[in-house]
């Protein structure tokens, strides 16, 4: 059965088809720039790799452009074989706390949670409309980012504001990136003894990426994570600044002399690695720099430091760590990154097989020594396969 | 040798008459509600306390009616005898850290500064001005709230948001309560064993007042706090928010429709513990209905959280802890809130010895059990006498 994932942004469209259960990837792409004068196609398939540069206006276009494609390229002869379609979506807001198949009904509340995520609702919104309109047969599923954080409890979703924002206007902690902690708790429990660990074993996850965020989980459920009320808050990111003190948007709004809208697009934009650095958002590049560079050693010593004091707090709460996973880009990836943040955490017991370490690069891998109290694991993330496995899942009931 | 501190608020003149270097509390009092048409003021003295309303249309009119009065109520014969005056100092920026003797040149620094702290600094240095004016003679000291957080390393000072902006604009954290920690860190080593074990002690302090804080110290020095650069900022606080995510300013603009300086002003006087209960800010008014009001049970539940999250992020940093110490208002006198904290710090083997903890109510007491890995203190602050030694001390050099 094939299935398409989809993960659409305010002016891309990721996608990767899938034939399931196997999870064998037939192709996969994107499409970029949609709406500008210079979108462009990505294309990978049976080896290769084709770009295009195409005209596409809009998110219907591109979803249009895609379905052809996918004939043009032969990857699939007839767009009826496409029996399931997985969207990612940002923000279900309190709605979702599992992934659902979109009828209308359920894209009325989904209208709904646009303000919530103005950056990526409304292109997840679109993105399944157009998919409903062109491929009316195939099953139409959207998985939340949100979701596996509706666990957490009360006292850690409310921020400490006047009680009516929450009840009236939603102002709460959301989180994110929960599609990729749930995929990689998962393989967790797979790689250490299967899922009667599941209740057994305290973890915290770490999603760094150019989104980075960091999960407390506890019998499988999200008890905290960093990500707050938007995508600004928690840990030092790429281009976002993680947990500011509010007051200094205004200060900086007088200071400045621009709106508080563009000091927030700043907070999003223009901080994080690349604010501290002044250099790249990019962490192997600002690195790369560090021993002759004061800006670019405190970026990459800010990043850690954040990200040690989370798992702090999270030790705390969840009374016990068994488990340390690192995913995304940068945790998988960058050896480094997770020395550095490893050496931090001697109150934990906590310490790496720095040979593993070293070599653990996109692979799935404990890398703890076996003095450590705490297993520390990379784990490559799969957020495309945990979606068409939501859509495969969906389509059996 | 008698000696003045004093503590100016927007509208309010607190002041402690000490005689030094016994410490003697000669008399204490306050004048409220300056600017105000129902001004007041309050004198205690050789076991009386006088309430008298009175007329204050200013800071200086209020210095001038304080010293009319400790004449009037024969608290001083003469004002000469007044050797010399300490004011706490909210934000000294990066400029001062350490109490220092105000003249004409630190005056125009602590001018510059008023940006940093509207809300105190100008009071502040209204009431520097004033007593400079009548007591030409007396020495004027400033002694700083930010001071003693001046030995926090950059990666815990900075903001990952453009470096520009610390650079120019001075955006950073500051930290508050440095007074208090300073006092009570003083008074910590003094209890248990005396200076030399400031190298050997790494400790967590905690201020838990109406504003409330916490800061992590190593050989004597601060490294990391809660508050940043705002007072904003850091734990859940009477009315104070805490940390949030700073999107939540602009949605809450839009929301409301009011401006973001409204919001910022819900985050300082609507919001922490007032907030969550719709109560009150005090948390014995909140704590005694906790059992039949979801909201106040929330806010005592979110209160602890946040203090529990710093305790577990510090001693990450720290990478041992020796002492837990509770001052403030609320650190000091309730015992339910310390045991609620310190249950949740199970990792770090944290106990209690329960019978010490409900008896120590406004003591100097060490609370933890014999088999607590932390030592747990409770100590009653004196910013006060913190600034009066100060004075003192740079009256003899």
């Amino acid at each position: 059965m094939k299935i398409l994932a989809v993960n659409a942004g305010s002016s891309t469209l990721k996608w990767k088809l899938f034939n399931m259960p196997s999870a064998e990837v037939i192709a996969k792409g994107q499409i970029e720039r949609i709406g500008l004068n210079d979108a462009s196609e990505t294309t990978e398939f049976a080896g290769k790799k084709l770009v295009e540069k195409i005209k596409s206006k809009n998110h219907q276009e591109a979803v249009t452009r895609l379905l052809q494609l996918l004939q043009e390229y032969k990857i699939v002869e007839k767009l009826d074989e496409i029996k399931g379609v997985g969207h990612r979506f940002v923000n279900g807001g309190t709605f979702f706390s599992k992934s659902v198949i979109v009828n209308d009904e359920t894209l009325i509340t989904m209208e709904k949670l646009k303000v919530l995520a103005p950056l990526h609702n409304p292109a997840n919104i679109m993105a399944i409309k157009a998919f409903r309109k062109v491929l009316p047969e195939a099953l139409s599923v959207a998985v939340f980012d949100t979701g596996f954080h509706q666990t957490m409890s009360e006292e850690n979703v409310i921020y400490s504001i006047p009680y009516e924002f929450y009840e009236k206007y939603h102002v709460q902690k959301f989180g994110a990136h929960g599609i990729s902690y749930r995929f990689v708790f998962n393989r967790l429990l797979e790689l250490t003894g299967g899922k009667e660990r599941k209740n057994k074993t305290n973890s915290i996850l770490m999603h760094l990426g150019s989104g980075a965020s960091i999960c407390a989980v506890r019998n499988g459920m999200s008890i905290d994570t960093s990500m707050g009320f938007s995508p600004v808050s928690g840990i030092t990111m790429q281009t976002r600044s993680g947990d500011v003190d509010p007051s200094l948007l205004i200060y900086l709004e007088n200071q400045l002399g621009v709106s508080s809208t563009r000091v927030l697009d700043i907070l999003n934009k223009e901080s994080g690695i690349l604010g501290i650095s002044g250099i790249s958002p990019d962490m192997r590049e600002v690195f790369a720099q560090k021993d002759n560079n004061h800006r670019a050693d405190l970026a990459v010593r800010v990043f850690v430091n954040r990200i040690v004091k989370y798992i702090g707090s999270y030790a705390a709460e969840l009374g016990r760590i068994d488990s340390l996973v690192f995913t995304g880009g940068i945790g998988e990836n960058i050896p480094f990154i997770r020395r550095m943040i490893c050496s931090q955490l001697g109150i934990f017991n906590i310490e790496l097989d720095e040979q593993c370490n070293e070599k653990a690069v996109s692979v799935e891998q404990k890398i703890s020594s076996a003095n450590s109290a705490v297993e520390v694991w990379t784990i490559p993330t799969n957020e495309e396969l945990m979606i068409a496995e939501d859509v495969y899942d969906l389509g059996k009931n």
